[in-house]
């Protein structure tokens, strides 16, 4: 399959990529590091990519920021910046996207563990991944030509606790957070929201 | 208690009002049609709302709207009317109101069963209503003083399918769903999503 993967150089989605290139064709969307530009918080941005990346079997996105902090001192621009970037940039990766892929295509998001388990400064991260989930719930009973959209829900990530100075030893790798995107993509739900882990 | 009922004159909110109003005091607010107007998607007149009301011992929101409609056709516009009006104006009355509820108070949101049900042409709704949910887990670790927060998770009310003209044999009572808003009130649940139905 040919595999757009946005946010391929991050610490998810270049696993992601790696992965998948075994098997599949990998095209590289990043911000600013990849071939493919994208700034996800601007839906002109997105129609360019899509524009330039031409028919693909399946969107993966593993980009997307979202601002954590102790509810107290998220402002409203903080919670917007949320919105805009990791909520609606995927929802508009999708909804954009539809045209661009093949019949029984799919979308993978990143949603996480935040969604369901919620922690001190968590608040607006747990807002968008709740969100996430009930677009993808949604946006697979309404998506075209069997197009699949799925999200998956990674935990703390080994990489990013050790990017950010904390303890690791409750961190999963991001090689194994990658195989719940393979699962996504080489399975057959929709509409699901794919736990990390439940191929080890 | 003194409970601030705002959307106090919508189909939920009146209900909710009268169910209240034999043991407590209901303070209505609204858009248009109460003493106290506010906005919800404007921060500004939510301030201006709690500086006129002051302090009360639960917030009750049965406010906020979202655009139902295909996904193809829901515009970039439509799904930020959504996130401006039901959800951050939500997500905004808990953040604006801590200061003005009384140690142990509440805050009593409004989702829908969308959330984890969804059907073709509520991928915003559904967007919205999960979003609630995941803020609603997160806020509640947050409070300060022991303020509790949850989200009412109501069903396809018959008072609003008869106003839209569709079949309201699978509706249920705003009056029923009244019911669930006042066991949040005065139980000592926190971060929950509250079914309706559950004290039938």
């Amino acid at each position: 399959m040919k595999v757009l993967v946005v946010g391929a150089t991050g610490t998810i989605g270049s696993a992601v990529a790696a992965a998948l290139s075994a098997r599949h064709e990998v095209i590289p969307a990043s911000h600013t590091k990849s071939a493919h530009k994208v700034d996800l918080a601007d839906p002109e941005s997105i129609r360019k990519m899509y524009q330039e990346v031409g028919r693909v079997d399946a969107v993966i996105c593993a980009a997307g920021e979202a601002k954590f902090a102790p509810l107290a001192s998220l402002t409203e621009d903080d919670f917007q910046f949320c919105l805009s970037n990791k909520l609606m940039g995927q929802v508009n990766l999708v909804r954009l996207g539809f045209d661009y892929v093949t019949d029984a295509g799919s979308f993978i998001l990143t949603g996480g563990v935040l969604a369901q388990h919620p922690m001190a400064g968590g608040a607006a991260i747990s807002l968008v991944n709740a969100g996430l989930e009930g677009f993808t719930r949604a946006a697979a009973l309404e998506a075209p030509r069997h197009i699949r959209v799925n999200v998956v829900s990674p935990p703390w990530v080994t990489e990013t606790l050790a990017a950010l100075g904390m303890d690791t030893s409750q961190g999963t790798p991001a090689a194994t957070v990658a195989r719940a995107y393979v699962r996504a993509l080489e399975g057959s739900g929709s509409g699901e929201v794919v736990a990390v882990g439940g191929d080890r």
